[in-house]
């Protein structure tokens, strides 16, 4: 794999070990920093741009711009199992425009309030549509879900909505049917993008994971390339069942290759993948259904590396072959696939300083 | 005066007060949002965005650039008296260009190295160039230095180097020099452009005058702006004493006009306004020496509100009548006034939500 622009942004941003960072417990490439200022207690800390025309469509809703600006980085938070705290806001406008403000602080606030967290600061100036919201939350010391916590023999879990029998990849049809790659029968479009554009950080979740769940991410990149990072980190490998993977109806209808591409490689979907031992594997359900959401067990952690794909955990276990690779789609570089301009695609797909593994 | 675009935000972002703000000891508005988090501790966040051509020239150093992105949000920490611990960066950027980036980060982390911080996090995407930091400290719970503690009585300091006849509104003087209202002698340009692209934030002074000073804030907006949000905050009046504010050589050459803005409504300094009771006066100068600055007693807090300018303090003290306010420049405003594009200025110029109240 080439060498990517995100890759050489990330190998000068990320410096080696110093005597400053004996303060940091985990910098950048987890979902969150975490930073131990208390014994006790760590920060978590994670920030997200997005950019008109690249992270979101000019003509989205600026209530659910408000709204996802926030929700992206609680994510982060909700895969750590952090509290989140406060937030901060960075918004550059070409104008000020009242009434897209407060609109766009309407959905901001409600999910801010939503979630207990107040705007600690923030600075406006003028400029190209640029928002940039950073979050912070706590975790008690040694607590946080860290992606390199996965051993072999654990379960992978993926959360999703209990209602309406929606799953994963909705976020990536939404933006397949924009690119008027496919269409969607009547009802369908608003399902999907509703999936889009009001990602729920999954915060209950991950705070009820502590002490269960041994890694953790939220699914930004698509489930292969997430489910690449936390393997990566804790140098095992894994599994994945096709047949396990939650989908919705509408996903359900369209092409093998479509449904490929939503499932293994959609991203936005803000779910958390989770990977928990299998003496759990009775407990986590009713965890998430607490929190108002289902967790479908998609696969198993096994040593070694990298992802191989069955048809279905019966035909995995009976030694069938995987699936092959050329069948994995790839995670998209922002700035090596301009495909990816105007869509739903979260900040998380590329940037983030040492998150950006191959998987 | 007509309601700015600023505070049209600002009026937008700015909540009642509610449930959820009790753990926000002090939100927007001063220099640091103040969380509450621990018992004993607050956290002290700022945050900052810079956008090219309007907050920074497009030919500027990258280092240089590197440098007072982090800077300007350290500045704020100072202001406060808090100690930093972390930061965070967001860079949006056109094209990732390695040896800029590699420029960047060498301004960047050295500043963070000087001052024992971490880069917690961060997110790069693509998109035209926009750079927004956090950055977060700590301070012993009601120990931060506020703007809203300056008492009639007080003296007001002002910070500048010790060395090379240093004093605030060389930044403006370098943008003036840029836009082509003045010219400057043989090695003036050099020295004026130092204090413009790379502002040292008075970090070590902010610890030091914890327990002392009564009120501080950091020059961005120009010293009449500045000392306006403390004097608002307060609920008080100042004089301020012309021949006192700390100017350079080559300051002191230019029209009155010029010494004016530059000193009055200049920007960009970043040294500390400190707002101390007399009975301190001795010893500060001593403090400020310990972190290698010198402090400029210029005028006193006094009752009522609003700014007067005298020539001197034996002119006050003899009751000479203070400037006719038309002699006060103003500050600016990002989104009215183009003319500010392309400069030096910090982001703390406008847009910081909450401190942009009328002079």
């Amino acid at each position: 794999m080439a060498l990517g622009e995100f890759e050489l942004i990330e190998r000068i941003l990320r410096r080696p070990q110093d005597a400053r960072r004996d303060r940091v417990v985990l910098g950048g490439g987890d979902d969150c920093a975490l930073l131990q200022v208390h014994a006790g207690e760590q920060w978590a800390v994670s920030t997200d741009t997005l950019v008109e025309g690249r992270h979101f469509l000019s003509t989205v809703d600026p209530v659910a711009l408000g709204h996802k600006a926030l929700a992206v980085n609680l994510s982060d938070l909700a895969a750590c199992g952090a509290q989140p705290r406060a937030c901060t806001l960075n918004l550059t406008l070409p104008r000020a425009d009242e009434s897209w403000l407060r609109a766009f602080a309407q959905g901001f606030f409600a999910l801010a309030d939503a979630h207990g967290i107040v705007l600690a600061g923030g600075d406006t100036t003028g400029g190209p549509l640029n928002i940039a919201v950073t979050a912070m939350g706590t975790v008690p010391a040694g607590e946080a879900l860290l992606r390199s916590g996965a051993v072999a023999g654990d379960d992978l879990w993926v959360s999703h909505p209990r209602e309406g029998g929606l799953g994963i990849g909705d976020a990536r049809l939404a933006l397949e049917v924009f690119r008027g790659r496919t269409g969607l029968p009547q009802g369908g479009l608003e399902a999907v993008r509703e999936r889009m554009e009001w990602p729920q950080p999954r915060v209950a979740l991950g705070l009820a994971m502590r002490g269960l769940a041994h890694a953790a991410i939220d699914l930004s990149d698509g489930l292969i390339g997430d489910l690449g990072h936390v393997l990566k980190a804790s140098g095992v490998g894994a599994q994945l069942w096709w047949a396990a993977l939650p989908r919705s109806h509408w996903l359900a209808l369209q092409t093998p290759a479509l449904q490929r591409d939503c499932l293994l490689a959609g991203g936005d979907d803000y779910e958390l993948l989770i990977s928990a031992p299998a003496s759990c594997r009775h407990q986590l359900p009713d965890h998430a259904a607490q929190c108002g959401l289902a967790l479908s067990r998609i696969g198993q952690v096994v040593q070694g590396s990298g992802i191989r794909v069955f048809d279905d955990e019966a035909a995995c276990a009976a030694g069938a072959p995987a699936w092959p690779s050329e069948r994995l789609p790839h995670s998209f570089d922002h700035f090596r696939d301009g495909s990816d301009s105007g869509s739903g695609s979260g900040s998380g797909s590329g940037g983030r300083m040492g998150g950006q593994g191959s998987p």
